[in-house]
């Protein structure tokens, strides 16, 4: 039989948000509030590949990185180790989660995690020029102390909040072990792989995998996941219901169904923030060019309505 | 076809030595290290489900836990998410060089990284009096401090190196995703799970499965994992060529191959050291007395010779 997929790729808000502090308790009832609207997507029909941001926790990973080096001399972990421990982290902690809520709602269905590896290309421009800010705020004093002792790179923080260091981050080229998540879900498993876009890593000129101090986005690998195993569906969840024109602004007006020529005319426009909405819009664009039905942006709690969210499907659609 | 499966855990040493301060190049080198020798076990014929210790790297993340609390009041992640943590940083960390090891040696094979808990007893008595020691050494005022604060219960260090927190060690009952370990091993995936003896969760009496503070030994678990797979064969690595009798004494003596009734005569006698040599012939006993055709323990740089290490087979077996 050939089942329906979809992947659901979630914002880092799903499970922890801004104005927490991040303790294990809030993680886990936000975790629990947003699994609950996706029983939807398995009573359409649909087999689940989840995928899921880890800005705050890797952010945290860092800091307690720099901390533990600062206390007690340990070692400090380059970022692709601190995003693989966030991948077990926040994946057990996803996968228990649902799991439990799966018996609760007497659906009897296998939850796993995959720690996922991602292929990017050493020559991706984006590691001449890194953009991607992440951990702490420094002193300018302190960014310039750690530059020049460390080789890293900061940059002043656009709302003037302090300095923050940069890393590159490239574009997706391959999602290791694609075929073992396509055969898990395929198999009527649920799926967590990919996680905070997935562990950096390169071919060097030897065919050897070597991990890089870098963050993929997360939308951006979840599409190509999405593309990689044939989903038929592709759920970017966020902290909107939808997609909208001129968002925040008087004349806010909201998206339903644009096709992605009118998705990448809106795109060149600038009316999608980088870092925020624009690669949503841009990793929604690409799994519908490369064959996938629609991209679905939302809320998760938007889910039990079939119309919700904006839905960015194939040229050939009539709006 | 019916393929020949072997589990293989690896001792903590494996990936970082006692006198190392355990960078990331450390880590790797010794993983690279090890893992050549497992070849010898592909060219057996064995597929592969590679367990791994986590004693270093785990205590590590408990330090940068409590340094990153001290210093900047992030959250700390309880033991159940830092073991979660170490599986994803490990896990890849593996995975990666596994991958360039086949590659270098032209061996067409995946490697994947599964996160996996394991199911433990709230019953079980180890939580009444826990035993296993784990993170750094407090003065006893700092330990007594702790435990009034955070709950937590310390012991004195035997060698007197001071105080430190034991946590429990309950007993392995089920290996969670076991049958999607098993498939994917059968399918001829190296499958990398149960690290550092899994992520301890117990079921509660609503049949919600709960993390807790606490660490199964990863033999234990490794013997259990390799039981619930039908593994054919369950090789403990670990920094001795093989299990003797009077260790580190002038009538030393080197055992090649006993019955599980000898096992337990030994071990019963006082002749494995408790949280070394003790629970490595236990899990040993475990698996071949579940139906397991024999565990060997030895050091990953005697797998070449086909007769190394100390088996434990049957009591139908003659020595």
């Amino acid at each position: 039989m050939n089942k329906k997929i979809a992947v659901v790729a979630l914002g880092g808000n799903a499970l922890l948000r801004g104005n927490e502090v991040g303790t294990i308790q809030q993680q886990e009832k936000n975790t629990y509030d947003t699994f609950i609207h996706l029983l939807k997507l398995l009573k359409d029909g649909y087999e689940l590949v989840i995928t899921h941001g880890n800005g705050p926790q890797v952010g945290n990973i860092m800091l307690r990185n720099e901390a533990g080096y600062k206390e007690y001399k340990i070692p400090q972990m380059p970022l692709d180790i601190c995003v693989a421990d966030s991948q077990g982290g926040i994946g057990y902690m996803i996968e228990r989660q649902v799991k439990n809520i799966l018996r609760e709602s007497k659906i009897r269905k296998n939850v796993v995690t995959i720690v996922t590896q991602v292929l990017v290309d050493k020559n991706d421009p984006a590691f001449i020029e890194p953009t991607k800010p992440v951990g702490r705020f420094y002193l300018k004093e302190e960014a310039e102390l750690l530059a020049r002792a460390g080789g890293l790179i900061f940059k002043e923080d656009p709302r003037k909040r302090g300095w923050r260091r940069v890393v590159p981050s490239p574009e997706p080229m391959d999602i290791l072990n694609k075929k073992v998540i396509r055969d898990l879900v395929k198999r009527g498993n649920i799926v967590i792989a990919a996680g905070g876009g997935g562990v950096p890593v390169y071919m060097d000129e030897k065919k050897n995998l070597v991990g890089v101090e870098a963050v993929i986005d997360k939308d951006l690998a979840s599409s190509l996941l999405a593309t990689e195993i044939e989903a038929n569906a592709f759920f970017i969840l966020t902290d909107v219901p939808n997609v909208y024109l001129n968002f925040h602004k008087p004349d806010q007006q909201k998206l339903e169904k644009i096709t992605v020529q009118e998705a990448e005319k809106y795109l060149e426009a600038g009316e999608f923030a980088d870092g925020s909405m624009g690669p949503k819009i841009l990793s929604a664009i690409q799994f519908v060019k490369n064959g996938g039905k629609e991209t679905i942006i939302t809320e998760s709690t938007q889910l039990s309505n079939p119309y919700c969210g904006t839905r960015i499907v194939a040229d050939s659609f009539q709006t």
